[in-house]
């Protein structure tokens, strides 16, 4: 029988999915479960977006063009010249989901060994596209205290040598939600361009911006365009997570020339994906509006609420659909498990997703939980009141 | 301005596309191009597929697991119960295409360095899969004398050293048509238990087998299940390329846990896709006694109609919807540009894939194309003549 390599072993476990287990033995011993664990919206596709998938009427489930059709490359380019991204159809590589334009990017940029700086706590499936590519990611430490803002300039530096290739950064934050200021993406902007490095910019929740705060994308910044690489999704932006379409964003031609042969291999995005997102591009302003009104009152409340629990420290992020809050327990794999395994509150309980596993650097983020409020408003309360319930009875609470 | 690393730069280019420019132009230039240098078939996907696909009824377009969805695993395996297989939904892990099945399986069993042996001429995509995964493949060569054949046991051999990890083939064979034997499945499984090697099968052409040839996978076979991991698709079985979505399969545990962080990683295959797949695994056996009968008929055609240009060699092969036919010409990268840049014949022309691309030993395949029989038998018909006028005007004939 022969042995699996060392790099199927190495290859990061989804932190999330040890809890997976409780959470279903929870359901099954009929306790009523809030997922505030994952990043799947309960909000409503656009019909339109529905409703191209529906009127498909071709008789042939072709491949597409391996960049993506020329139809939907057109449309989304004015989609992203309409927020001033100033690109043409030939910028775009349409992906599968906004994953595999990290994928691909990484592999493209960064030989076996390099070496990216990712400020933490960040995205955990980096992780797992960087063992993927056999590369290195420098975690630099965001804290709690700061409301998680861009980490100081200098604390970069430190990090720079021969190797490192790139940096990358998530805006608004997952798991923070914290929105990058026009000078922090100016800091960024000098730093890769004294240092010769890549900007890669994950942009999934860009529609996601609170308080009438703007997002900036090193896309509106001058001067830095053969150094800078956004991935994007239609997941977040339209409720769309199983479409499984993204793009990777870049005037430099030689990134496009190398990436494109990555694509060539995997032959297609998938088709149906495209037509129906060529069409989503004409969602009316108001379904966005809506959203935005929906997301900006649940953060309120979720924010407003934790921070009423004694103990619990909660920044207010300006963007995503995530927080971060600092707990008083020991550490929060126990807790998020013991909430699911042993906790109930009149039969129900809130599955969180430890921060742990957004945090490289060891020992980090052990008081820590990610909050998605991806459920109404409703369910934010009761979810709110187990969380306050359960800290008060949790055996492992510090102070 | 970063320059691009090696890991990009070292990704080899889809040899096809550098002939997509001359094909564009042949057509700008007026004239009638008949494709048979790819594997998109002009066979209509099945209605039933693609009514569920219409008749989509959810509101939130969400993330499916990871390792697809329950009901679709359970009906797939159903399939694959059908065809002898003796697999549980476990054994099932739902990928983006094909394509995405052999990077996790590569990312999964081999480490960077390590070898992996496939009869050449291989699909040519092997290698960017193999580029990425930082892995080596070892060709071992097929020969048209032997009609594509399975290689000497004895050949394997003298390339397995330490590094060796596993040994791949495609069957029926992209791009030879060939359809290995039981003998030659029962001679691999003896080479991989004695050398402790993976066996991976990628059987995206399953379906098209002819003149009444069984196919034979290593799933058929006793005492190698742990290690064995075959790749599908439902693009080729059900014309729906554009579907992405295939699937490894293994029962081996160990192999299963590695390759499920890495689909964990990615998220969700596409969701729709999955939907699609489950109601086309209900498609009559009529659909695809029809197409194995059209197919059945474009073989015969094709390679009668090859064989009777003088100094052509063709096969015939018992699977898939390719040959590899001997051609009387110095270079077939310069013939298959040629056809498209420099002949036409009543204003028609011919795209073929040259061999080289699916060689990986420099020199091979030289005066080899691959000829997909994608097309209707009067387009066949159409594109032998212009094959033949060509070869009898083409500057750099041999004989």
């Amino acid at each position: 029988m022969p042995s699996i390599s060392i790099k199927g072993k190495r290859m990061p476990a989804s932190p999330i999915r040890k809890l997976a287990h409780y959470a279903e033995q929870a359901k099954k011993d009929g306790k009523k479960v809030f997922h505030l664990n994952i990043g799947q919206p309960d909000i409503a596709t656009p019909e339109i977006m529905l409703d191209a998938v529906r009127n498909i009427d071709f008789k042939v489930w072709a491949y597409t063009p391996s960049e993506g059709t020329p139809s939907y490359r057109e449309k989304l380019a004015t989609y992203y010249n309409n927020i001033d991204y100033n690109i043409i159809p030939s910028n775009i590589i349409v992906t599968n989901g906004g994953s595999e334009a990290i994928t691909i990017a990484m592999q493209t940029c960064l030989n076996p060994g390099d070496e990216i700086i990712i400020p933490e706590p960040f995205y955990a499936n980096y992780n797992g596209f960087a063992c993927m590519a056999d590369i290195k990611i420098k975690p630099i430490l965001s804290t709690i205290n700061d409301g998680f803002a861009l980490p100081k300039i200098d604390a970069f530096e430190t990090l720079i040598n021969a190797k490192t290739k790139a940096i990358a950064i998530c805006n608004p934050n997952n798991p923070t939600g914290y929105l990058y200021s026009r000078q922090e993406m100016e800091a960024l902007k000098e730093l890769c361009l004294k240092h010769d490095l890549y900007l890669f910019s994950d942009e999934a929740y860009r529609e996601f911006c609170y308080d009438g705060n703007k997002f900036i994308s090193p896309m509106h910044l001058d001067g830095i365009d053969e150094n800078v690489i956004v991935f994007d999704t239609v997941s977040k932006r339209y409720s769309a997570c199983g479409a499984r379409l993204g793009c990777l964003i870049t005037k430099n031609e030689r990134i496009l020339e190398a990436s494109l042969k990555f694509a060539q291999a995997r032959l297609s995005p998938p088709a149906i994906a495209q037509i129906a997102a060529e069409a989503a591009i004409d969602t009316p302003k108001r379904y966005f509006n809506n959203v935005i009104t929906e997301y900006s009152k649940r953060r309120d409340l979720l924010v407003a609420g934790l921070n009423n629990i004694p103990g619990v420290n909660c920044p207010t992020p300006r963007g995503a659909f995530y927080v971060v809050a600092k707990l008083p327990i020991d550490d929060a794999d126990n807790f998020c498990q013991w909430m699911l395994e042993a906790f109930a509150y009149e039969n129900k309980t809130v599955m969180m997703a430890p921060a742990t596993g957004f945090y490289s650097t060891s020992g980090e983020g052990l008081d820590q939980v990610r909050l998605a409020y991806v459920l109404c408003q409703e369910d934010l309360k009761q979810a709110l009141i187990c969380i306050q319930k359960g800290l008060e009875t949790y055996p492992g609470r510090t102070s």
